[in-house]
């Protein structure tokens, strides 16, 4: 607890953007967030009052953080089970715990534990060797159990030759179906200790070279009876794999229904939505959930929310504060965030929201937004 | 600029709350704001990356502070005249600027500006003695110039020798009309350099011994003219004073009309309802003023929004934790801000806000939220 205060405070380990946000979020529940970042030029440690600089793989300084915590929460999905183990073996409360952490971490294992809990998945497989992966049958896709986001650890195989490296390299594999994809999915559900949980409505997220670039809530044409589906689904694996916090469960919507694609157990990048278009956002929620508060309402603020990703672009032209000029007279009405992240060409800077009545028109002014934060110019007509 | 970010620093006088939700906005601006507090447990200071740790009222700490800022702004009206424009001839940019502020800081002043503009205000006059009070006539309302806030430094007088000791202290006073009072509004407007304006919705002000207690918006049941009326004035006002920066106008509702009470230039208690309940809150309205951005949409979010202030009540009971999670169980769809003050009886320690379609609904909530918070139990029935 704070005694200036009187109000706990919550570590997250890892100073990336959900960090950043979930510290505006703790900010009106009368906290500060503490942050573990790797260096002082990081999105969270760049607005956070209390930063411990060090790293997410350092037992010390894992154990010097947990110290001035009430609880201890992730920005993203990296820190070794044994370290969370060795934590809570300490006394501290770290959630999620390294038991439903695994199933983020480890898509190997995550599929077989979602198989033996009968949720719908592709057809998958481990691999070892080529002779395996032609007997899985291809196209296929290939991943990392370990170590893969944003698309990287993902391969979609037609010849065995393509990953012959990959195969040789030690790295342990999964193969999946190439499932027949109509568009995919995302639903959110925060549970507490106590056992609680709030789920979000399902989302459509838009991916562009396995990145999402777009966030449409609630996903439009989705017949009632399998959003609900969804929702039901995502609060059984939050229950079965005894997530707290928040869990992202992305999922592909195929012609004979949904499959759990991937999981995630922090603040996600499909819930960015929520900062403007949810009553309390994904990254309120997860606070609330980590500490065992009440859950907040997850209904929607307007009837559609469109969230795009905004990605660095091309280097050269216009410098970032006169885009961001640019975007706000464009478009007045439009939510931004940005990260303070140098810009590389393909990395998420920021991303806008858009809210209205209609979906074209929502669409359409976060992505002229987000352009004039790539390109530095107006979209094309 | 942060030349790690490519973004500007604004810089905000004074660490209360004003400046813990500003550094709040500024973080989804990709910013982080600089804040200059007396004391490392003030509300701002609690939370932002970027302190100086100083007095409003110390030349040196202001140089030094200006140093690190593009723009320098306030979170209130306590920085001199001479300090403000001692910073403008080291070539800072400061707003409010000193032209402009002297009309907020001092009321005697404020008062003649506004007879001057033509500008509706209560029947007033400078008085130095009784004498003077007497042939104004009582009952009367004095109020000091200046240093007066939340109430303090306004008198409600039926006998002179009520305010005997004030007279003989040779502080300079003001006389107004004690108007018949049907109600209380306000009306924010933010200003750019530039010249752009963007007005919020009328509210209607809720005080209860001259403190702010409760915001209703929009203002109900308020004569589409009469409202029109109130942001045409504040944006005249605007223009005329030369303010950058929000201006809030607090306007009585009397039988003939509309007349200015008092200005604030900065972001002000009356607009807390903007960070839910409007496109742009007027955190984020103000710091695009200030930095000559393009204004942001003001239009309401929900078709009512109530805000209710959080005061400190009476000590014992449950602390302030166990309190928000009563408040949230019972409330889950109110928005909850703590300011991380210490509770003092009627200290404003945080604010509630509850969005909805139904004034009496949403007014319901944020009070009995609010409750919660001041008293540590639920309302009576």
């Amino acid at each position: 607890m704070d005694t200036r205060t009187g109000l706990p405070v919550v570590g997250m380990i890892g100073g990336g953007q959900l960090a950043r946000m979930t510290h505006q979020a703790a900010i009106a529940l009368g906290q500060s967030l503490r942050v573990l970042a790797n260096d002082v030029d990081e999105s969270a440690a760049l607005v956070a009052a209390d930063v411990q600089l060090g790293s997410h793989t350092d037992l010390d300084a894992l154990r010097t953080f947990a110290k001035s915590c009430d609880v201890v929460t992730f920005d993203h999905e990296h820190v070794p089970g044994e370290h969370i183990r060795a934590l809570v073996a300490a006394g501290h409360k770290v959630f999620p715990g390294a038991d439903a952490l695994q199933y983020a971490q480890d898509k190997h294992l995550m599929r077989r534990k979602l198989s033996e809990l009968g949720a719908p998945v592709p057809r998958w497989a481990p691999i070892a060797s080529a002779e395996e992966l032609v007997a899985f049958g291809l196209p296929a896709v290939v991943k990392t159990a370990r170590g893969g986001y944003d698309g990287r650890g993902v391969f979609v195989v037609n010849d065995v030759e393509e990953i012959i490296d990959l195969l040789a390299s030690g790295a342990e594999l999964i193969v999946e179906e190439k499932v027949e994809l109509r568009r995919e999915l995302a639903v959110q559900v925060a549970r507490s200790p106590y056992g609680q949980v709030a789920v979000y409505p399902v989302v459509e997220t838009v991916q562009r070279d396995g990145i999402c670039v777009e966030v449409l809530a609630p996903a439009p044409d989705l017949p009632e009876d399998v959003a609900v589906g969804a929702q039901e689904l995502a609060i059984r694996l939050a229950n079965e794999l005894g997530v707290v916090g928040l869990l992202a469960v992305e999922l592909f919507e195929t012609p004979s229904g949904l499959v759990v694609n991937e999981l995630a157990m922090r603040p996600h990048n499909s819930g960015h939505w929520t900062i403007e278009g949810a009553r309390t956002s994904q990254f309120e929620q997860h606070l609330r959930a980590v500490l065992d508060y009440p859950m907040g309402d997850t209904s929607l603020a307007a009837p559609v929310v469109v969230m795009a990703n905004v990605l660095g672009g091309p280097d050269g032209g216009l410098s970032i504060d006169e885009r961001l000029h640019h975007l706000m007279a464009a478009e007045p009405g439009v939510k931004v965030h940005l990260y303070g992240k140098q810009t590389r060409p393909g990395r998420k800077i920021g991303h806008v929201t858009a809210l209205g009545d209609d979906l074209a028109d929502c669409r359409a002014r976060a992505a002229r937004a987000g352009h004039w934060l790539t390109y530095g110019k107006a979209p094309e007509a």
